[in-house]
């Protein structure tokens, strides 16, 4: 322990070296329920690439483990500290290094909140589309280690779509530059992807080169009220259907309306069994909503209402962004899913959930990406309880049996971290899982990258 | 030999093996010129995927590589048989397993190719965007081992966007199911991206979900002429800064638009410099292509020339998609280069290429996915004669060195085969490279799978 940190010492300045065990247990958990975390020998916040290699290297020779962290918003437990290990914060290499508008790129350190370089690349006329409801607080290094979503995912794909290439510092201290800033490039296996949604167990990125599109109209919302899960999904899917491309589709369920109302007033329409939210920023939002109204009206909505305005529409965006926090609120704890099937079978998906909080006498609150299948159903339950805590996780199982059984996956975009990795064996399947065990062995033959994350 | 051929005889029906040498000569070349090519013991054309499996399990018992081939439309050497190899054509799997408009996905086998999907998917209103000029003959499943573009690709992206999941039969013979037919998933790292591109060297694709998008209004093309490349860069560079999103924007200079004419009677216009056709599928491409047209005027074009209906726009499209063609036809032989460069260095990868014609005194011409700074110097030379022929492949190696410079990469949709791997090795650099070999030995631990090629 004396050795790491005199080692560390030796290419850290002293204020990037976090040792008090009151500071430091502030730095063992991201906000996913019900995961174990270790106590870290230390923390340290590099400000620079060589600062970063300093670290590794150490780790390499005195084999210390590592756990890197961004804002700590994940959902799975992927960034939580182990046992003895260095927990490397990126959260001081925060600077946006370029933007250009003419490659429609940009060029930023890992720290960077993903809110900052929205509004940055806004003021040049682009956009970032990924948009994690953490969007304010969560950085783009995080957000590209669980290759996080958002609400702009059923028209403007997940992060993995933006990251073009990468600076990453390997176990061992080396430098890896992959992929490229040109549109295209085929230049050998895409090593760029494979660290997108990894976790930190495969390398520290420590830049990364986006991809940013011209900045859309800004996007016109409508509120549609259903009688019934299963009558939303069908006007989810007629939209689809007939080619139309939304810039969002919102569901939320009975449970999530009136927890958003008691934590924020929103006034939403608590008689609603499923409360869909749609939106366009095509060159006429106002047709395409009117044209999608009637989908849903023929799909058997009671009410149909367009957001007037632009703040109408936020007020509506702020209700669904709030959905997981008001679902905390309902009861001491909750276990936050991430399931995620085709669109066909979001019908299914809803009504299987509603059996499942039946069965488990649970209260299991849904909100989800419905454009996407991305489903988030929120298992509430008292953790002092231990009946129905076990419930509560037999529950949370449930949900994702029944996902890959409809032909989903585990995780649309939450991550794998500690909270899913019996799950991620199941999804893959014993071949798929030995030839990740071999990706990982390639790159950290001494597994000392965030051990006992998603395996 | 007699072994080979006992054993794989036992698992396939006797039509899906040739083995009468001038037979399976004819498999022994894709398209790239150049490139080695070896004899191979036997061709072998399977119809299931069990027959697929049935073939890895004989390769692996007896170490026999097996080079997987598609149309043998590549342009870089990738499909090209080694000597007492198993070609492993897939063409006889070419069936398309499904379609569906709600998911917007298709499920296809790797033979079928990428026009008769388009135009079945096209039929339920849906849109397949990946297409190669070679579109009418190669197989989807080409198109994922070499991660092909086109000339959608500044508005809808590569292949590598629209795989979803594969089915991979492994070196060994077993199958591996990769990604989802979900719109989202992060369950563990990427397999799927990494297959994609990579040559047919770390497995054989046997099935593939696509993602599909609704089809956008039929385009409409503008055809500007400028006084030189640099001014035409201009305005492509204009156009993109001000945050159009045209589904098209390509270039050809002076000897690309004679050969055409040369080749096709086109009657483009011989006098200009470079070609700019600009195209739009937008609600009012009228309007955009004004817009653009305007940019083009300002950057100096000569003449602005919207098409004034869809046949006027296909004709121009397919005097572009004739180039590579076109000028094969200028001399006895050609290298075809595929450097891509940010587009704000398109202008200078244009001078620098014209400059190296000039020192070898050679014809280069080039004809470029603007939009996407994805250039094809094409080198037309006299096979026959040795000096020019050396030069030809100086100057082919001098514009890679200039892509790399200009912060590019050697390729950008054709891949690495054989014609580039040297270059491979120098953009990945010797960290990359490693790593890339590690992956490589993950998959195909006995090297069998398409041996020389990418390395």
């Amino acid at each position: 322990m004396d050795d790491l940190l005199t080692r560390l010492r030796a290419g850290l300045p002293s204020e990037a070296l976090l040792t008090d065990p009151d500071v430091t247990a502030s730095y063992a958990h991201d906000m996913a329920s019900f995961c174990d975390a270790g106590t870290p020998a230390v923390v340290v916040l590099p400000s620079t690439v060589e600062q970063v290699r300093h670290v590794m290297r150490t780790a390499t020779a005195l084999r210390v483990p590592v756990v890197p962290q961004g804002a700590r918003t994940g959902l799975s437990g992927a960034a939580n500290a182990s046992d003895g290990a260095i927990v490397l914060s990126l959260v001081r290499m925060d600077r946006i290094l370029e933007i250009s508008p003419v490659d429609r790129i940009a060029v930023v350190e890992p720290g960077v909140v993903n809110a900052v370089l929205s509004r940055a690349v806004g003021e040049h006329g682009l956009y970032y589309p990924p948009d994690p409801s953490s969007w304010e607080m969560c950085t783009i290094g995080g957000n590209i280690g669980t290759a996080s979503g958002g609400l702009c995912c059923v028209k403007y794909g997940v992060t993995a779509e933006y990251v073009l290439g990468l600076d990453v510092v390997l176990a061992d201290g080396r430098l890896l530059s992959t992929g490229r800033r040109t549109a295209k490039g085929v230049a050998g296996y895409d090593l760029t992807r494979l660290f997108v949604g990894s976790e930190g167990t495969l390398g520290i990125v420590v830049r990364a080169v986006l991809a940013l599109r011209p900045q859309p109209p800004r996007q016109l919302v409508l509120a549609a009220e259903f009688p019934s899960a299963a009558s939303a999904c069908e006007a989810v899917c007629a939209v689809m259907e007939r080619g139309h491309t939304p810039s969002l589709v919102e569901l939320m369920d009975r449970t999530t309306v009136r927890a958003v109302n008691r934590l924020g007033r929103m006034g939403l329409p608590e008689s609603t069994e499923a409360l869909l939210l749609a939106a366009f920023d095509t060159p006429d939002p106002a047709a395409d909503l009117a044209a999608v109204g009637e989908l849903c009206t023929a799909a058997g909505a009671t009410q149909v209402v367009p957001a007037e305005d632009a703040a109408e529409s936020e007020m509506l965006l702020k209700a669904r962004r709030m959905s997981l926090t008001a679902l905390e609120a309902v009861k001491s704890a909750t276990m936050i899913d991430d399931v995620c099937v085709p669109r066909s079978r979001l019908a299914a998906m809803l009504d299987g959930t509603a059996a499942i909080a039946a069965k488990y006498d649970l209260t299991i609150g849904v909100c989800a990406h419905a454009g996407d299948g991305n489903t988030h159903p929120v298992v509430c339950f008292d953790h002092t309880d231990p009946g129905e805590s076990r419930r509560a996780r037999e529950s949370f199982d449930e949900i994702m049996a029944l996902g890959l059984e409809l032909g989903g996956t585990i995780t649309g975009e939450h991550g794998v971290g500690v909270l899913k990795k019996e799950w991620l064996a199941r999804e893959l399947g014993p071949v798929g899982l030995e030839l990740q065990r071999g990706i990982k062995r390639t790159f950290d033959p001494l597994g000392i990258l965030n051990p006992g994350k998603l395996f």
